[in-house]
């Protein structure tokens, strides 16, 4: 891509390459545009804008070929040396996002997990080597870490967000239940599931 | 409230509990609308709006009574014989879910899980009982559950939501990346886990 491409881009790409990788898995060699876009939620124009580029080309006659369409996104969305991520708050939410991401992409790996309690420091949980928070600058330069989770309490979320930009981490996934204020140069995306959970149930109760 | 709130503003009462209990579990008992508008993310005056919506007054001098907010936000939000839950798809997103919501509001929980693998039946995985997809129907009625939590793969995600709304389920939270066609009197939202992360981390490579 030529110019920088924008969130909604990369989170569209991101989807393409899970739907498509299902859909390999499940035998198909071939895809239109429309079928991609059907299960994308968005229209068919968008999806070949993507594609566009992405560099990827398909035929009017025979679609998209799945396995070069996965390569091209890859080229655009993986860090070549791959993504290593830290977790912050390895409790019971710290855990399940451990759990979740484990061994999930090749290029894309949580590397390290941070608690403020001392009796984690030392242990593997959920697969992933447990370090203490005062570890944080060390380990994530060692690692060559670039992105941070934060599965802490609100209380500490500021604090968590702030030593993560101190040590160098310019990619901040924050699951707390807080507004963070970080520095033009890094990126953060909130995801509150206790919120959207709650919501739906609001819904569902006024609906049924 | 009289006219109906919208998703944001349910969003926004359900942060805003979740804000306070921690406010008052580290020993405050009260709080200006400014201090829970910098931690929530909005402006002051959103706060007042909003409480004033579910009849809680302050005072200029002594703020908020946080205990007497959390009440009049509950009275809103949640259903006076709680909110039941279903899961479908007990593999390691599902999994990671069910032990993330399992205890974490008294009266909101995820009462019955679902999966196709026959192995899983009758099973107690991750404290919630697991049942086959055929007895969705029956469950879901005995239950009273009214919110369904999708964790399948994309390609099962559709026939999920289409078996949850015939079973008279209102309310959906869904995990899989897939778009989702429901009916009119169905809420759902979605919530991709990996996009986010594989999104952060793009643009953590970039800044870096």
């Amino acid at each position: 891509m030529d110019a920088a491409p924008s969130h909604e881009t990369i989170g569209r790409l991101s989807r393409y390459r899970r739907l498509l990788t299902q859909r390999l898995e499940s035998g198909s060699e071939s895809i239109y545009s429309h079928e991609l876009a059907a299960v994308a939620g968005v229209s068919a124009a968008q999806v070949r804008r993507d594609m566009m580029s992405v560099g990827a080309n398909g035929s009017p006659i025979s679609g998209y070929d799945i396995a070069a369409l996965i390569a091209c996104v890859g080229a655009e969305l993986d860090d070549p040396n791959g993504a290593r991520a830290a977790l912050v708050g390895v409790g019971n939410l710290g855990r399940s996002i451990l759990t979740f991401f484990q061994g999930r992409r090749p290029n894309l790996s949580i590397v390290a997990a941070f608690d403020a309690a001392a009796a984690k420091a030392g242990r593997v949980i959920c697969g992933c080597r447990c370090y203490l928070m005062d570890d944080l600058p060390k380990i994530v330069a060692e690692e060559k870490i670039t992105v941070g989770v934060i599965a802490v309490p609100q209380t500490s979320a500021q604090a968590v967000a702030s030593s993560l930009e101190d040590a160098g981490v310019r990619g901040i996934l924050n699951f707390a239940p807080a507004t963070l204020q970080v520095g033009p140069g890094t990126f953060e995306e909130d995801i509150d599931m206790t919120m959207a959970l709650e919501r739906v149930a609001y819904f569902a109760g006024r609906n049924s």
